[in-house]
């Protein structure tokens, strides 16, 4: 199936034409993303952790210290979440104040968050984040020694409760205010990789992934 | 004062010395930031919301439409948040794969945000975002009319429980790695904004501060 089921939490209150549950949708944002913010509550509160996460299939995983918050929650019966990742591609500026708005692309999902304890399993997740940055780093990289697996957990998220929001397109501009002598229009944003800077000592050449 | 005072909230687990509560570093990572995660509870679950923000002064600002969900939930009393921002700076690559890494600088706020109802605050607020985008933008738009003001809702959020954690530096491999044939540095990333496209009909000058 191509779409996830909408559910009462991923069902938006109002511009409803914004929302999809397109899974090639959900995927390209997710993976495009390097980052992600994980909500999640403690004692009733809101609490957010900004992450990197790798996907890999219906999952999406974090990891982070066994010492951190959200790991140590998750140890008993998994941590109820809730991740996003958000894309800003443009600024939208219009005539009026009111129609300012932005482009964007998002992602939020909902689930429960459980520990990855089977050692094959969670070397695989970890190796899906070294080879989120480059296919084939992962065999030009020193893998984790049982030491560093131990001090890692890595958390797993199943792609079931999910949905995308996005805003596409031009100036919302009412009708009555297009006349108005005012600058509108889009400025673009984009996430842009620099040249990489080789580490004191590094003699091997920067991997074609890299540019 | 130039720092916030840490609570259990801003208190991290590890690796305390990412953590900063500097009021100046604060404030440059949420004005650098277009937008923020808005994290709350509802029914128990976290929901978090990808919004757009601005800050005046020790308050920071998300605006969004009456009917939205939060601040729909904000209406009695106020809405117990966590904002965070999130600034990618560059990926860490290490020779070990445990080492490997982000820099980054976020910021967490924690709090209660509280309907904006007195007009004159929530015109001026309104005034914020609008200038955010370029000093004096707002001079060139049409401000909102009565309607619109009736359909937008702002929430006020204090800057008092506030953390500031970041990664900066290079990379942290181990010692008995940095022989390692294994290319390792970082790749920076930089949001860079495009060349501004014109709505159709607009003949004003793109504006100075789009460049």
């Amino acid at each position: 199936m191509s779409t996830y089921e909408p559910t009462s939490r991923t069902t938006a209150l109002r511009k409803l034409d914004r929302m999809s549950y397109d899974r090639e949708l959900v995927h390209s944002i997710l993976d495009e993303a390097w980052h992600c913010t994980l909500s999640f509550v403690v004692d009733g509160e809101p609490r957010a952790l900004p992450t990197l996460h790798a996907r890999v299939g219906e999952t999406v995983y974090v990891h982070g210290s066994t010492g951190s918050r959200p790991l140590l929650t998750a140890r008993g019966g998994g941590l109820r979440v809730c991740l996003t990742v958000t894309h800003l591609d443009a600024l939208v500026l219009a005539r009026s104040q009111f129609n300012h708005s932005a482009n964007y692309r998002s992602v939020a999902v909902h689930g429960v968050a459980t520990l990855v304890t089977d050692p094959a399993d969670k070397l695989a997740a970890l190796t899906a984040f070294v080879e989120k940055i480059g296919p084939g780093r992962s065999a030009h990289t020193r893998p984790p020694d049982d030491k560093e697996m131990a001090q890692t957990a890595v958390l797993a998220l199943p792609l079931t409760e999910v949905s995308a929001r996005q805003r596409v397109g031009g100036v919302g501009d009412d009708p009555e205010d297009l006349a108005l002598p005012y600058w509108a229009g889009l400025v673009p944003l984009r996430v842009e990789r620099g040249v990489p800077e080789p580490d004191a000592g590094v003699t091997s050449p920067t991997p074609d992934y890299l540019f």
